[in-house]
């Protein structure tokens, strides 16, 4: 099975697991649960998912008990992408080819939909019973993850003075905590030892670095049609990117690079590892 | 001891809690860290602690092990006051006698800091390593709970056949939701039976309707000086409030009502319960 047929297929898992598990556009107050099911619903790959999905299989674990947090992954994944899309942050309108949530709902409903899909997100992942989850998601998400990488993105907008320093912590906050994490709490709903899990987190903080760099690099290359969303936009907003530091060539080499160590750090592992150095190559050859 | 006198403790305790737990004001990226503890240490009444940590020690729990779940109750308040706040919600610019959060750092920080501070409360919920305390808050402050209120609440501006249903939906998961959570939440940390539990709960959401009906009366009656916030922004912003539904008096009866009936409901259990009462009757005769 390819990387792709197989995220294909963890996809329709989480996508039919959320569907089962949000409240119906019916529920009072519709208007969120409208909002909320018009952004989870919009068409993301579910790359985190599928990662957690593979962390977990690896190590031999139950595809019930990771499904619950694989899937709350995407819901704190879809939070953090209706944030950034508001007005104050990145003001987009395009989002996986519909317009992005506050443009159809309002911002305030944008706000709150995030807010609550953050919380209900802890309620996936505390499905499994083991509070290590809660501790790696949450700090994954923090102010030395996530936000810490947004807050410092949205600082760097117009900086004439970023270093490789800069965009490397931005990168590794924004985007490779929470790939990371995955990668570990799918790991961690297995059972793995506390030294496979140094492991995966290593694995998971290169190729997670690598993806924001090809997200970089794709807003240059790409077209709307082909990203479902508004292509060129980190040039127009002077965004702290790879490609602004480094240039193209050397961003797509650094990304080449990392996801070279990510596959060698497996080696170290005794189990099955091969679907994991696929999605890791994916990074790299993905084109959406 | 007044229930004035055990929340000054409790608040005292929490605070200390709060800021060895916080990162510091010069940790990276610095704006958030300011923006944080600007809006946590803006000098709260640490209610909801207050009644989480009660709620412990009444089932003879260990203030250690409620803590840190009491503090992150206080995170979640507080990221729920920041986000209100913002000029897509009710667009406030005072809230406990200072600046809003994002008149002082920009919007972008703001929606930023109450995210980071929502995930931060997950990892203090977490401490006590019972993944049932996860579940309390998430489904407390989702959109069967908080979020479910506020968005009710956003919907509800302006309409003039606001129903007595409107209001109580709005009050019920805006404030008491999170209030019986956190009496719920000690409850648990002190290992409270399911029946018990069922009993705390429901007190909690009594004074918790109270609480915010005596928070309607309070922006009628209260200056902006005791208050620390704009009074009578409910009724400029044309708010659904119990005043507006019922009248003043009213109000104040139903508020009175409510709280008899939870002092009432605590007769059921056998631990010593006195200073849950007297938290109950502190909500209806508080004045800031």
């Amino acid at each position: 099975m390819t990387p792709v047929e197989y995220l294909e297929i963890q996809k329709k898992r989480v996508n039919e697991y959320l569907d089962a598990f949000l409240l119906g556009e019916d529920d009072a107050p519709e208007s969120i649960h409208r909002a909320i099911r018009y952004s989870v619903f919009s068409g993301g790959k579910r790359f985190r998912a599928g990662l957690c999905i593979t962390a977990a299989e690896s190590f031999g674990g139950d595809i019930d008990r990771v499904l619950p947090v694989a899937s709350g992954i995407e819901l704190i994944h879809t939070y953090s992408l209706i944030h950034d899309d508001l007005p104050c942050m990145d003001d987009d309108d395009l989002r996986r080819g519909k317009p992005t949530l506050h443009k159809v709902f309002g911002e305030n409903i944008a706000v709150l939909a995030g807010d609550a899909l953050n919380a209900l997100a802890f309620t996936l992942v505390a499905k499994p019973g083991d509070c290590r989850l809660i501790r790696i998601l949450a700090d994954a998400i923090g102010t030395e993850g996530m936000i810490g990488g947004q807050v410092a993105d949205v600082e760097a907008v117009e900086r004439d003075d970023l270093t490789e320093d800069d965009v490397n912590f931005i990168h590794t906050h924004k985007t490779a905590a929470l790939i990371s994490a995955s990668l570990e709490m799918g790991a961690v709903t297995a059972g793995a030892e506390d030294e496979e899990l140094v492991v995966i987190r290593n694995f998971g903080k290169h190729i997670g670095l690598a993806f924001q760099i090809v997200d970089d690099v794709l807003d240059i290359e790409s077209t709307d049609e082909v990203l479902g969303k508004d292509v060129g936009s980190d040039m127009e907003q002077d965004k702290a990117t790879y490609p602004k530091v480094f240039g193209l060539d050397r961003s797509k080499a650094i990304a080449r690079d990392l996801v070279e160590d990510a596959v060698g750090e497996l080696d170290s592992l005794r189990h099955e590892t091969g679907m994991l150095k696929g999605l890791a190559q994916f990074v790299i050859s993905r084109v959406y």
